[in-house]
């Protein structure tokens, strides 16, 4: 049974065919975020203080960094990206104990992450880049940790979905000669947006089903991708994910701050028998209760565990 | 390619792998309804006539008529059944020309159905029941219409999936002696509630699809049944049916008045690639932000189609 441990210094999370779906929060990254990234280059980590704490309370499994800024006063991330990757890292690990991502494609920013996360964090990413198997392949293997592989190489994103999955079979394999077991690989099969291309979704579902069967690897996937471009884009993520899942996805990189979105992975947990009793069903539906109520999702959710935590201290 | 075709006097309805997702509406019925049992009972066709209406504007393409009334004055429903099926089928027939699902466990109402409807009604249900088997079937290939097919038999409904498969197979084969052909049978592989089954989920799932590439056959369920004494059913639903419909479920008897339910389902068929250019899902966010805005989701659906249909004639 594949399973992909994730670790922070205390907590363990498992990515695995019979396990909850892993939700990776995405918010930590400055990519299409101005605001952020001027505040990262000014030293105020407070929007990700705000963010590592809201996406952990609203039910992320595992946190992304990702430091990709370009400087205005150094527009070099070989020279830029690692310390920031540092410094970001280490203000989540003073927040919260959930395991992380390091998340970048500047190889000496994934170096200095490794070198800065306790426990097992998650890389991300491999691709079949040549050149980008030869730099964090190695490291992958020195740290011992396990990575995200994106399905595209040397000649780009193949709309084709057979060479996609071509590309992953040939990480997967390049990983084997350095030692790297695929229950350290975490495929994303690229998901294209299907306002532009409407077979998007029925091959990430034909991909994830053969990478299971075929490679016996976990997956992953930007689930936004999907709806990108289009009206109402929480409509069609909220039905993408249970999909997705129904067809053998293990996890994803979205944001955890969006009710309906998790409202749809927690009926889909329930769904694929990976929620005793529904136990975790009930309590999010409290959660939505309050939510109706006026709450914001962040605070609804804090209130419920608090509550949680609560009750097992007095059975104790 | 299997296609299930039903048709109305002037409507068609494909059900098929290739086709939209069929959604049948499945609120005229007074079972659980004491006081449409009583104004059924009492001669008032009032509730029936709104609820046709308002399902085909919310998206039923099909719709489902019980007339199963157990009437105070005469218990018998084989005296009372008949004739009352045909009264409410030409209530509904008057109203609008969507195709119809005439659904009796009284085989005198699916006959007394049969001789009423124009078309080529679904007729719900046969069972793996050998007296229901001889005296639906037959009725099946003398009309020529498509059948439901659910599958318990005499033994009852089995919580064993292995024997709902072959209850579904017997019937698919008793209905090839009788000279009837698989794609006029669509299978409910009985789908239990999650909250007191919890491999509820994955049953359908693994059914539906050995259903598809086992006996060619379309599948239909009762959808709510998934999420039955759960709190917050409407999101398991919700999660359900894209899930289901990407295992390939092909229909559903449901509510469609349910915005979330339906949003899901229109998100499915686009991610199934069953929606050209999201052509119904652009149109579709327009009614949901209009009952955002304080419409209902009938009134807000009527709206739509209206502007839709002006826009056709003014392009004319």
């Amino acid at each position: 049974m594949t399973r992909t441990v994730v670790e922070s210094r205390t907590k363990t999370v498992t990515i695995g065919f019979d396990e909850p779906f892993c939700v990776i929060g995405e918010r930590i990254n400055p990519t299409g975020r101005k605001k952020l990234a001027a505040e990262l280059e000014a030293g105020d980590f407070s929007t990700v203080e705000k963010d590592a704490l809201e996406q952990v309370a609203c039910g992320a499994m595992v946190l992304d960094v990702n430091a990709g800024v370009v400087y205005n006063s150094n527009p070099d991330p070989n020279e830029t990206e690692p310390p920031l990757m540092r410094k970001v890292l280490e203000t989540v690990m003073a927040l919260t104990d959930t395991p992380l991502c390091i998340d970048s494609s500047v190889p000496g920013a994934l170096e200095a992450g490794l070198e800065t996360v306790e426990g097992r964090p998650l890389l991300n990413s491999v691709t079949g880049e040549e050149e980008r198997l030869e730099r964090v392949l190695p490291l992958v293997k020195k740290y011992d940790v396990p990575v995200v592989a994106i399905s595209n190489d040397d000649t780009g994103i193949s709309e084709d979905p057979d060479v996609r999955f071509a590309v992953a079979k040939k990480i997967v394999e390049r990983a084997a000669d350095f030692g790297i077991p695929a229950h350290d690989i975490v495929v994303d099969p690229l998901v294209m947006p299907v306002g532009a291309m409407g077979t998007a979704g029925r091959q990430v579902f034909a991909l994830v089903r053969r990478l299971r069967d075929e490679l016996g690897v976990n997956t992953t996937c930007g689930a936004s991708n999907i709806s990108f471009g289009l009206p109402n884009r929480h409509g069609i993520n909220a039905a993408f994910l249970p999909m997705a899942i129904g067809a053998g996805m293990t996890s994803a990189i979205m944001n955890p701050v969006r009710p309906g979105e998790m409202e749809a992975i927690r009926a889909a947990n329930f769904l694929m028998n990976h929620d005793a009793n529904g136990a975790n069903w009930i309590g999010f539906s409290r959660v939505l209760e309050a939510v109706k109520g006026g709450a914001t999702f962040a605070e609804a959710s804090k209130a419920a565990a608090a509550s949680r935590s609560g009750r097992r201290r007095r059975r104790a």
